[in-house]
């Protein structure tokens, strides 16, 4: 699945992903207004005017854009009916040709993980059949519980050519509170980056793995750090944008070979219209709003590391 | 939330948490049978198939005991049907007065963990309304992305009178990887059960915090360390049974008043008719052989601590 991503991001040249993480709050006034008189100020409502705010910004980017990256905590929230609406929005995605990485952070022990992983990247056996839960092409994963919580997602992704990326360094302000911490002189993270690199030579695609890691783009330091020690893992980077993280600062998580790191972008894409800069186009044209970051968010990139 | 779940186990006697991770190869046939007959071999059939295996188990033994503890990812492999199955053992567990403590080990930066805080915990607003997603009565939470991946959780349990177990020390066989290492020559989830104090100390029930902790009942010296340094934190206990660990390692981390631990036991209850002790009850009557299991393993239990 490395190679259809990295596919992706050289036939667009944008090594970029939008985070499809819609709050209420985003969503314009006529989407919910015509959500809520079909389903009433409902659950089932709410899922609904996700569905037609996320249709409307990948039918307004999809063709500038590799991959799409919905947060599933965005549709937990309003329960089973947010799940239909994170669900529709995956499959939806993927018939538009976008590469799908499920933001899920999960990770458990192995055979809980197995689950997991089952749900989300496989197929799950119902008697003589075989189904898909989620079918995502990649999710995130949670390290904190060691090897055999993540092996299991790692199988699958051999069996199903999938991929995942791990949680290494986040983006949040208290992420250095235990990922930080020093063993034997080093943090934390450089010790969940060796065991990525470990986990990544079990299934590797071409030239990348199909184990990729998040680093957050509010720490290039460490960012610069971890990409030498781990260079044929795709690193997935949040934080850039309204989190705080600047085109020049993410230079340096990227390869020589131009590649290497997928940027997410979120409430700077999906929510553009809301910004001084993109208020032009008015509520209604939220989605070309979108289209119009994500046009900026390329350059602002690509001008960085001289493409 | 906490005092709700001391009143129950005080009531029963029971230190004890029952884990309904449902696996399609411990449902009986003739539950399988009837749901496929129904369904067909879809993914409804089996969340059909998984909620009627639960409501035995639960009609068996909620006298007797005083939580249930679902692990989502049992459920969420079969997709949107899974997690309805889910939601409604959840409901149902607490129709028959039992405390819900939803295994779903989420944890992610601030906005995002609130959005989970609120799904399963709390209620999220749509429009003029407020809803409850899934509505369970504790979570857990993982602590990778540090304090402010924790807080909203934290929040969300003052505001609606909820609770957490945040995992110190898991049970597998690899969590020593990372949980273990020495930081300042203190394992790491020993900083991590710091925070966790810190974090409990905001949200008091009458004598324990509404912030609990799992600590996996596999690592029993670190248990007795870790009782002692959490003196007020309620330790969710896995790993007793299949997972190997005994009731005499648990003493030590129950508190002298008699308190301070629930130890879950899964698969050793809920497919307990597969075990050459429980086989006489037979396939048909799986719901019994559970309900055996669990007289056994309050016993067990509180036999080790000379109730």
């Amino acid at each position: 699945m490395i190679n259809t991503l990295i596919k992706n991001i050289q036939e667009k040249n944008a090594p970029i992903v939008v985070g499809l993480d819609p709050m209420m709050n985003y969503i314009p006034e006529h989407i919910k207004k015509a959500a809520f008189e079909e389903y009433g100020e409902t659950l089932k409502g709410a899922a609904e005017a996700i569905w037609v705010y996320n249709k409307g910004i990948i039918d307004a980017t999809y063709d500038l854009i590799p991959a799409v990256k919905p947060q599933i905590a965005m549709y937990e929230q309003f329960g089973i009916e947010g799940l239909i609406a994170f669900h529709r929005t995956c499959a939806y995605a993927k018939e538009k040709g976008l590469v799908v990485i499920g933001d899920i952070k999960r990770g458990d022990i192995g055979s809980t993980s197995a689950a997991y992983a089952v749900g989300h990247l496989g197929r799950v056996e119902v008697g003589s059949k075989r189904y898909v839960g989620f079918d995502e092409d990649f999710v995130t994963v949670n390290p904190y519980l060691g090897t055999d919580g993540v092996k299991p997602f790692v199988d699958i992704c051999k069996e199903e050519n999938k991929g995942i990326f791990v949680l290494v360094k986040t983006s949040n302000p208290s992420s250095g509170e235990f990922q930080d911490k020093l063993v034997d002189g080093r943090p934390l993270y450089e010790l969940v980056a060796e065991k990525v690199v470990e986990w990544g030579n079990e299934c590797m695609g071409d030239t990348y793995s199909n184990v990729g890691c998040v680093v957050g783009a509010t720490y290039p330091e460490m960012g610069k750090v971890l990409r030498k020690l781990m260079p044929k893992t795709y690193i997935l980077v949040p934080g850039y944008g309204a989190q705080g993280g600047k085109a020049e600062d993410l230079v340096h998580y990227f390869n020589d070979d131009g590649l290497g790191a997928i940027v997410n972008s979120s409430r700077g894409i999906i929510a553009a219209y809301k910004q001084e800069k993109y208020a032009s186009f008015g509520e209604e044209n939220y989605a070309e709003a979108s289209r119009q970051a994500v046009v900026d968010m390329i350059e602002d990139i690509n001008g960085a590391l001289g493409k």
